[in-house]
């Protein structure tokens, strides 16, 4: 595997293009699955390694710490897996953004972020890369959805706008984090039609 | 556990010897201590025995395993600091317990049971136990506030009663464990006068 990437980097290097993106892919996906399997705290280099049949070394060229590593798979993730959904209405939007985020936390990385949230308070830079990749992320979709509903007068001027947006993610969080009940369409449902619409509508 | 406790407490008694409540309680709070520190994985018996400087037979004859000293202190702690209001209105109960609950959870018991949420996928003994005793009684609670309210006209029949009460908890653990944002009294007053209120009113 070593050899491969030499050759990869190399070929990379001589042509001007950036290094291979689907071994960075499949190295971050072990990093994902180690990280659910055993936390962030007992995450070795050694084991991303062998659950990719990598080579230490690769990994290091790659990302030049553990902490570097998973911040850069958590973010990837949410830029793969966050819809930013315009449909035309607030409806529309809210159904799809939070559809997909809650299908996103019920797969491998809602237990991987489950694992990092335990190890925040002892762990202030992640704690703040976390909340820069992962929340973040959420936070500016839902804020754009309500942005464009706002102007199409869906949602009226003195609406509880932050709060709506902190609920969405507490809503999905609490769930998957704490009572273990399921995210799925049924709650999405409930939590738009019951919460998200009747505290933004005119 | 608590049959340990009652049989212990049955034994002490026989030989006219009341159990040492206070003794109980430090013990306790030493393993909150270092539940906070190192997490419940990492924590063992030894460690919860040094801090509290008593000897590890002492903690084994109160409770006979981790899980079950770790799940009484949870479920004590829970019964002494989560109040259950009766001021007479839906809006002095809520305001009265989620500003209880935000501070129960602003001390060193929302580091521990940060530290616990990190490790329930591993762990569904831990898992049931935790939401038994930490989510229940907090549920139980704010359920009891919406029934007086109800009876009193407060809240309208077709209210979403089942949301509120999943995202007031939902809302303050986000603050504690994901988002890092203050659980303070302006936070409190928000939810409740910005969200709860309006979900719930005629």
């Amino acid at each position: 595997m070593a050899t491969t990437s030499y050759a990869e980097q190399a070929n990379a290097a001589a042509r001007g293009r950036p290094r291979d993106a689907t071994r960075d892919e499949a190295l971050r996906r072990a990093a994902l699955e180690v990280m659910a399997e055993v936390g962030y705290r007992a995450l070795t280099m050694d084991a991303v390694a062998a659950k990719a049949r990598a080579g230490k070394a690769t990994i290091y060229r790659r990302w030049e710490s553990k902490l570097d590593l998973v911040i850069d798979t958590v973010n990837q993730l949410v830029h793969q897996n966050i819809p930013e959904p315009d449909t035309g209405s607030l409806t529309g939007d809210l159904h799809e953004f939070l559809s997909a985020f809650a299908a996103f936390l019920s797969g491998p990385t809602g237990k991987a972020a489950q694992a990092l949230v335990g190890e925040l308070p002892h762990e202030p830079e992640l704690a703040t890369a976390f909340r820069e990749t992962f929340l973040v992320a959420q936070r500016d979709v839902l804020r754009g959805i309500l942005d464009r509903g706002t102007a199409r007068g869906e949602v009226r001027l003195d609406a509880p706008r932050g709060m709506a947006v902190e609920l969405a993610g507490a809503a999905l969080t609490y769930r998957l984090m704490l009572t273990g009940d399921p995210l799925d369409a049924t709650f999405v449902d409930r939590l738009v039609d019951q919460v998200l619409l009747p505290l933004l509508r005119p």
